[in-house]
């Protein structure tokens, strides 16, 4: 059985619980702590999961601040912290499911769990493509996802087309800009440092380095006309910048808002009112709505992986200890494309 | 020659001109001053225009206040205020033209005015279609084609669907609305006292009055499910509290601020993000950017006055002397409908 790369049972279930509200920007080791318990016991009609990646995101602040966000409900102190995972069916009484199957879903920051794999807990089988399964937490997950419906869907792009990413060397925009290049646009990637301009420069025509470049005079400069796309993964100041430079019926494409997740006050966009004066537009998407779309999704992106026109850029932080120094690095901005962490892995693992 | 309304030509030619930029958040008679000169001569390849009727309209302080705005350029002190309006050619050196033609375009808070007829201008001849020619300044012209394009362009109503209007009393939105009626939509008006949401109350299926009721807590009692289109005129905290309502998929259409011309700082929107959650939209929209279309949405727009569907809500103020206090009018949001002056009048204007 090829899939079974981790049956082996452990007694103990280990968790990570929120043990107070973060403050300032960032999360601290002592906002959260580590809790074990035994493993649940597998009730009728239910599978019990053993972790095998944890998935690691922006919005998991949000959460630890008590707010709602992307089907989550806000945490109590002492709660679980929410996340996504994939795991494997270590024992079931599930007549869907049998011992082997990879899943993917709303495990929790645990190493087991016990589920009904119903669709509240947005649980659903990962195919074998052949490469690692941690891939199903970025580029053939909810990462790829909101790069593939907001860019193809929102943006509306044509070949030719100027595209501006921002946080172009995280999780969504990593993916985005490769995307955009299938597509024929022209690509300008904003991303903060050399490093990370770098990392991207092999799909970007040009990189803007946001910590040492005005950003909206640079765009000013590459884009006498104005960018046909926006591709928004920051919100905040930098949207307010990019809408100084909108072409004649440009979208701007609002996916996330790092620089909100992490302030107390929602920002003020000033120059919303720049839409009207050249018929452009601005859209939000939740990637949810798009549940009836994930398999055409996953099979392209799956496709383009194969093919090497997408190169999954991922930050994979070892071992569960490490959960919360790795959702960290996100705040200080550290990561290379979408982050998760190695629970256990899988055979296709080392690759 | 039945067109022919107003021949009579005087000598004098009045004006007028900036005497200072508006402070505050109206305009005052002081920042006006009235000049006369001598009717200027028409030269080859020009008409000499008289001016029967000029356009109100918030933007003209944004001109004030020396910003470029809807196609006229920033006014410098001792300029002729720019305006827009409908005159007869009461002498022709242009081939083009006759005595007797009603035309509409820039002519300047003037009586008088030569001009080419040239593109730059935005001048074209008015059909005779049985109504006052001044509805040309309102649902017949930019005012109407603004409604036209931005709800049935922008908002793409269905029917059923729920529309919210702001100053919904006003020159676009009391057009808006009875499109709204004609497309089977669910009306919610915002206006602001008890007069004017009595003068829209018989295409609106609610009317919220904002001096006196909290929009965003009325918009949640009347929409539990938020609203699928709202068209928006005013901007700033109304469209914030707007957004707080929105339905999955909804369209905002960003059609103007007056909130925004009488500030000095823009409105910083909070509530943007939003969008993401509902997979909503907004649209900005320059009407100048549908010139091809104008003669069909004014066909379409006068086959509905004249067939009763379509009511012109007109605020006509008297008399050229008059200007000034008609457009601070429009600042201390008295008009009902759009405003405009009669400066000549014409031979359907007594209807």
């Amino acid at each position: 059985m090829s899939k079974e790369t981790s049956a082996r049972l452990d007694r103990v279930n280990s968790q990570w619980r929120i043990a107070r509200r973060p403050t300032g920007d960032n999360v601290q080791q002592q906002d959260f702590s580590l809790h074990e318990e035994n493993v649940p016991a597998c009730g009728d009609g239910q599978v019990l999961l053993k972790t095998l990646y944890l998935n690691l995101a922006p919005v998991m602040r949000m959460y630890m601040m008590g707010e709602a966000a992307a089907r989550e409900k806000p945490l109590n102190i002492g709660d679980v912290i929410h996340g996504r995972g994939v795991a494997e069916v270590v024992e079931s009484r599930h007549s869907d499911y049998q011992v082997g199957d990879i899943v993917q879903g709303q495990l929790g920051w645990q190493t087991y769990k016990t589920s009904s794999m119903s669709a509240a807990e947005l649980m659903r089988k990962i195919p074998d493509r052949g490469v690692s399964y941690g891939l199903s937490l970025g580029p053939l997950g909810m990462t790829g996802f909101s790069a593939y419906f907001g860019f193809i869907d929102r943006g509306k792009p044509r070949s030719g087309d100027t595209l501006v990413v921002s946080a172009a060397a995280g999780g969504v925009g990593s993916i985005v800009i490769q995307l955009a290049k299938i597509y024929g646009c022209r690509v300008i990637g904003i991303a903060g440092g050399p490093k990370k301009c770098n990392s991207i420069s092999q799909w970007c025509d040009n990189t803007i380095d946001y910590r040492n470049e005005n950003v909206a005079t640079r765009l000013e400069q590459l884009l006498p006309n104005g960018f046909d796309i926006y591709f928004d993964n920051v919100g905040g100041d930098t949207l307010d910048a990019c809408m100084d430079n909108m072409n004649t019926g440009a979208r701007i494409v609002l996916c996330g808002s790092i620089s909100e997740y992490t302030s107390d006050e929602p920002y003020g966009l000033k120059n919303y009112a720049r839409l009207r004066n050249t018929n452009a537009s601005m859209h939000g998407f939740f990637v949810y709505n798009h549940e009836q779309q994930f398999a055409q999704a996953e099979a392209d992106l799956a496709r383009w992986i194969l093919s090497g026109e997408l190169t999954p850029l991922v930050d994979v932080v070892e071992g569960f200890k490490a959960m919360p120094e790795g959702l960290a690095r996100l705040y200080a901005h550290k990561n290379i494309g979408p982050a998760y962490c190695r629970v256990q892995g899988d055979c296709y693992d080392q690759q």
